[in-house]
This record gives structure tokens, sequence and C-alpha cells, in this order.
């Protein structure tokens, strides 16, 4: 049976961001943080499942329960920290190297979601390994209704690729950016690319090409959903968490699985994912009201119409 | 007075094209070749004023003649060659490489409008000399509907951006690609590239993006026409030329300028470059009926909708 909830994993983290114009310092970051976010802009029951250390203090939990989502399935880990990225953007914001990872409580992250989570009928699998994606799947209730997204990122196919094919057989929509895409179908382009992947088992599979906006196929049919020209981007960490935040809000809230819906929940994630990189880390998703989201909708509909 | 005559100038040449699966030997090409065929789509009555050598024979003028383009502008040199440009593309076709370029009649290249197309509404100025591009504009007699499109491309902004300049500040529509966007207003992203170009002249500045589409600038209002996924390329070569005779060619068949109008020549310009660039050089939009023309167009009006 369809209900609003929407069940995410994904880390609560903190990042530390150089761009070629500012250095963050240790801000809020994480793909659950993200995605919860992004998602918090739809009528949705939300919940995350993820793991905290000490330094992911009240002031930090509080944004996130300040917008309704239900912390009950985040275990906080004492006496240590809370997994931390540092990473460096090259000139073009393109691209960017790792400067540092601290796993921290990522180490040994054992998901535990709530039994009122459990019969969500859509679930996030946020960026994270693919075992403990798995691991949340398989405590779920079953929901002939259910929707199950996954985002992964190329870390994933390079150090435990068989186990990410296990999860994808098992999803009904993978959200990837075109490189990786590339990477995990083994082909050159993307419709060939997107063809395979739909026979790893994602009947959606959507390929973020960043500032060139996102590709869906659907069966035969492609739905090209462009992303909002920006006259700057500060920081594009986040863009593809902000958008299944987005996307996965939209569905949880909205009708059943259908084409349609998927389209639509692709427009509302590249309207979050614009929120996000017009700031540093979660600062724009954390400032804007529900009011600037549905200005940046209204912006993409009409950046697609010609009438 | 609005009439549906479309004047093209640009090159009528010889390319020899390699890519990473082709070699192409000596074939038809040239930006006017391109820009009259794919605006033969239309139902306009189109002039191209260029120059030919002895080696551009019957065989040739008639692929064009037979779409029933008026070469009475085209004027043919005795004793020399063609155009002819040789290219080799890297392997993601997103690069290519000039091994040989040779002038030989376009260097004396003193366009003449026929009478008959002097009062045409609409004129592509294709990628030239903008003194060539100046020369044409200067033929013209007054028509206050008329439009003018001008497409170019880094070369002359290198040798001869004061004379580009001069033209840019004549024209209403600039097509012209991403990176020469960049060069063209010295920016560093696309939406103050496109503001910087509307002040040197033109009120719609279209970006071309390849493989990611196309974007409109037009006073605050951007909008995206998003390219067809292809599955192969099979050779670039004349895509921005097809996007410019798509687009030209709608505007001189139908309305009055207007951005309406606009948005949909941009629809039919990506139309015809997704023909173009699933065949080597101009064998695509040559073999290509209108009937496969109109189906492109109905891809991209699926690729754009949600419902």
């Amino acid at each position: 049976m369809k209900n609003n909830k929407l069940l995410i994993v994904g880390t609560m983290a903190f990042d530390e961001i150089i761009t070629p114009t500012q250095a963050s310092g240790k801000i809020l970051g994480g793909a659950g943080t993200y995605i919860g976010l992004a998602a918090s802009y739809a009528a949705a029951e939300i919940g995350i499942v993820s793991v905290i250390g000490d330094d992911f203090t009240d002031q930090y939990t509080s944004l996130l329960t300040e917008r309704n989502i239900d912390l009950s399935g985040v275990t906080k880990v004492s006496g240590q920290n809370s997994f931390y990225w540092k990473g460096k953007y090259h000139d073009n914001m393109n691209k960017r190297d790792t400067l540092d990872t601290q796993l921290n409580v990522l180490a040994d992250f054992d998901p535990v979601v709530p039994d009122h989570f459990k019969d969500a009928s859509v679930v996030m699998l946020g960026n994270l390994d693919p075992a403990v994606q798995q691991k949340v799947l398989d405590q779920l209730v079953p929901n002939s209704d259910r929707v199950v997204l996954l985002d992964t990122m190329n870390f994933w196919m390079d150090i435990a690729m068989p186990k990410l094919l296990d999860v994808i057989k098992h999803i009904d929509v993978i959200t990837i950016n075109d490189e990786e895409a590339l990477q995990l179908s083994g082909k050159t382009n993307l419709v060939s690319a997107a063809k395979a992947i739909h026979e790893l088992g994602p009947e959606y599979v959507i390929i973020k090409k960043g500032e060139h906006g996102a590709l869906l196929f659907y069966q035969d049919h492609p739905f090209y959903a462009p992303a909002l020209p920006l006259q700057e981007v500060i920081d594009p960490t986040g863009a593809g968490d902000s958008f299944a935040g987005g996307l996965s809000g939209y569905l949880a809230a909205h009708d059943q699985l259908s084409a349609i819906s998927i389209k639509q929940g692709i427009l509302h994630g590249t309207a979050a994912a614009s929120i996000c990189v017009g700031a540093m880390g979660t600062e724009g998703l954390e400032h804007a009201e529900k009011q600037t989201f549905l200005s940046q909708l209204h912006k993409l509909e009409r950046l697609r119409t010609v009438s």
C-alpha cells in the first residue's frame, strides 16, 4: 500500500571544502543530510538511517529535526567522530580531488531501520557502501507499492562492484552520473550505457550530467531535464544528493511510480540541486524556504517551455 | 515586409574527415551546403551566396538544386579548386585537429547577392570571414521585418575580432558554441557570457553545447533545447551549420521573429543537427526525407515532455 514515507540511508557527516574562491572549514555534510534537507520540501514523512559521532551535536541534528525529519534511525557512537571528507575543486568546478577521508564511525556502520519506517513506500539508498545499502533493504517489510532508488559512485565500483551489482538487481531507479554510467556499463555512450544498466535491474535509469541536466531512460523513451543556467556555482558538493532528495521526496509525497511521476520528480530534484550549488555545503538548502524551492521549479518550467 | 526568402552566405567546399572509425576521402562539405540542405525541410525560398571552383561539378550543385535551392548567387571560378578542409577527430569526437586547409577560391571571395534575394526576410551569415559577412549585409535592401543570424567560430575571433564585433553589432541572432561564447565575451560562465554578448548587439544569443543541446538567452529568460541522445555519432562535422540551417529555414517559413518562433526554430535546428551527425559529411542530410526530419522533431518533443 502506498504511504508517504520516505526512508533514507546516507551519511551524516562533516566536510571541508576548498573551491577556487573559498575554504569552508569543517561544515555539515553527508549524503543523508543533503537528501533529507532536499526531500523536506515535499509533503512526505521522512526518516534517515545513519551513524554519527560526538561531534554531530544538537546544533546539527536540529537542522534536520526542524524540517520534521525523523532521526530515530540515526545511531550516535560515543568516543568517536563522524565521517569526515576534505576535498578541493579544480578551477572549473567540474573536477575535484579528495585531500582527506576519515571513516570514523562509518567504519562499523550497522544500519538499523526503525520499525515505523520498515513499510516505507519510498526508499532512497544514498551513496554508501553497497553492503550497507543491502542491509537496509533486508530489514524492510514487504510493500508491493515500494519504490527503491539507489545512488552510487565510481568509488564503490572500484572496490565493491560484485556487491553493488547485487543491490542494483533489486532496485527500481538508479541515479548515477554520466562518467559513472559508462564505467558501470562498460559502454562508451550514454544510450548504450542506459540499456546495459536496465539489464542489471533498474527500470528507470537517471543519468546526471551536472550543469547539463539529467537524462531519464525508461523503456525506449528518454526524457531530458535541463539544469538551470546559473551565473555562479559556489560549491557543487551535494548536488547529486540534493537531486536524489528532491526526486525521492516527490515520489514519497505523490502518486504511484510511473514515468510521469519520475519525470516530475526529476524536475523537483533539479530544483533542489540548483539551490544546493548556490552556496557552500548545505547552506543553500538550510536557508531556502519552500517558496524559494517553488520559485526554482517555476524557473525550470519556463526554461523548458516554448510558448 | 515579411517574405519567406532565406538568404544564406557560406562556403560550398570539400572536406576530408577522419574519425576514430572512418576516413571519408574528399567529400562534399562547407557551411553553406550544410545550412542549405538543413533549411530545405522548411517551406522557404532559399538562395545561397558562395564561391566554388572547377571541382564543384554539377554532380554536387544538383544535390542542392534538387532541393529547390537557388544557386544564382554562387560564383564559379575557373582554373581553381573549391575551399578544402581536412580534419581528424579525437577519440571522443568532442575535439578535432585541422590537418590541412586550402583556401583556393575562397581567398578572393567577393560575395554577390542576387537581386531577387536582396529583400530576403531572413539572412543567415554562415561561419566565414566577417568581412565577407559584412559585404553581404551591405548589398541588402531595407526590410523592417528582416532577421539576421550569424554563426562564427574561434578562428575569426583570433584573427579578425574587430571586424567580427562590427558585424555582430548589426545582427539579431548569434549562434555560437559554449567555448567560443566564453572567448568572445571574456567571461567564465555562460550566463555572464550571454549577457555580455547581448550588449555587443544580438537580442537573441544561442549557445550551442553539442550533445548537451542548446541554450537560448533572450532578455532574462533562458530556454533550453536538449539534443537527442544518440546511440552513435558518426561524424560531428557540420552539426552547428545544420543547426543554423534548421533554425533559419524555420524562421523564413514562419511568423515574424519572436521568442516563440526562435524557440521553435531551435528545435528545428536541433532536429537537423541530429540527422547530420548520424552519417559522414552531408550524407545524412542528403538522404533524409522530410518524413525523417519530422520524425526527429517528434522524438525531440517526446524528450522534452513530462506527460
